[in-house]
């Protein structure tokens, strides 16, 4: 059984990093995950674009939850590793990414998540390596 | 010439990004960069560690000031890419990093960085390419 | 103008490297390339399925010629990186991969592709950047 | 107990890809590997010089020795996935590479690389992970 997408939403909407870079994931199901992040001053870089970390975050996110969206409610998933391109800067404003689940294996996930800006141009995309594992009291 | 390393640290720390994620830059020069970053509960994911995003901004940034303690001032640099592991979850508390230059180009740099815990354990590991280009007002 | 596509096949197909690995570009034009690759037993490590490097090399060529087919013949594309997971292991017979773009700016493309097995699991999926050059007699 | 040296250099350097590449792994202990490999026309793209595939193979290669140095003899270990930049192109000639372990944890390594051409320039760099198993027969 997967488990209700409405808990998992909630749940991770209210943790402390996605409410301090004003992401939320909007969707996670079958098909990926779809989230919103808004790109205010707190989260420039000295050029006055979204740093880096801020995109890497995202696409971290938008993978991580594709991933949660299919396991059963007991597991949870940790970000091994992850790489992304960042290609075009992120000025302030709204973005938004999809992630989805590229292979599923018994021990671990591969996903891609990609992320674009108000005028749908791809700031950023990723590919990262995820690890099952049980979540206690998850 | 490279650029007075005094103005280089200030100007980073006081960005948005650096202030939002508790990050500082405490020394960039010829032999790379050193950071320090808090981990307090506005960066955690919804199990208690920090979020991939601000190991991944911490990795991006100990590239980036590596890099730009080599150029001189009218010069800045683009992260194009970057890939990390994260090799331990990192709970509330102190983390550094530092980056070094892998190879300078003409155009391109490679870079890499680490991050470590209280303990000194590694907690994410990188290498990224970076774009050299001139920072109009730099 | 783009470059006429069964040179451009013929060109690649011809060179060491691929008549090394047994690998063809089979098609390569506006919607991607499309490869096939035969893993013999000179192509694998001491454990019975191909290196690393065989399908590194597949995902690398088939990024690198969906890019070419984008350009005009006078330029050419070089990989600066590329980042790939391994997804299964690849037992001797064949392999098909392609590859296709994914951003295209003006001095840098980012690029994916996916390579297959014979019953049609994926074995490796990788996301490269590559820069355009001017290529010299091309 | 680590693994007799002499029979884990013995056994790479006999299988296909090693051979078909001019691979040959010098020394794998404590410190890491070292390897050298012969870049001739067999493994040249269309460009003059050495595909990228003949790079990655050698990086994923260096990485993985360094790793098989470290763990008992009954073990092995398998390229989850990797990430390498690609620095200057390799001419026909003699390029050199090692390896060496970045965390080494109870299923998962993380392991790096770096090759230089005749010259000592660094050619590739590279970073990945690997994932411990039991080998039937080792």
């Amino acid at each position: 059984m997967t488990r209700p997408p409405d808990d998992l939403l909630e749940r991770w909407n209210a943790c402390g990093y996605y409410r301090t870079t004003n992401m939320r994931v909007l969707e996670a199901g079958a098909d990926g995950s779809r989230f919103a992040l808004t790109v205010t001053p707190e989260l420039l870089q000295a050029y006055g674009t979204a740093h880096g970390g801020v995109l890497a975050g995202l696409i971290d996110a938008a993978m991580g939850l594709a991933i949660l969206a299919r396991q059963p409610p007991e597991e949870g998933c940790a970000t091994i590793e992850m790489k992304l391109n960042f290609t075009a800067p992120a000025p302030p404003g709204e973005l938004s990414a999809r992630g989805w689940v590229v292979t599923e294996g018994r021990r671990l996930f591969v996903a891609a998540a990609e992320a674009r800006d108000a005028r749908d141009r791809v700031v950023a995309v990723g590919q990262g390596t995820f690890q099952r594992f049980q979540a206690a009291g998850a």
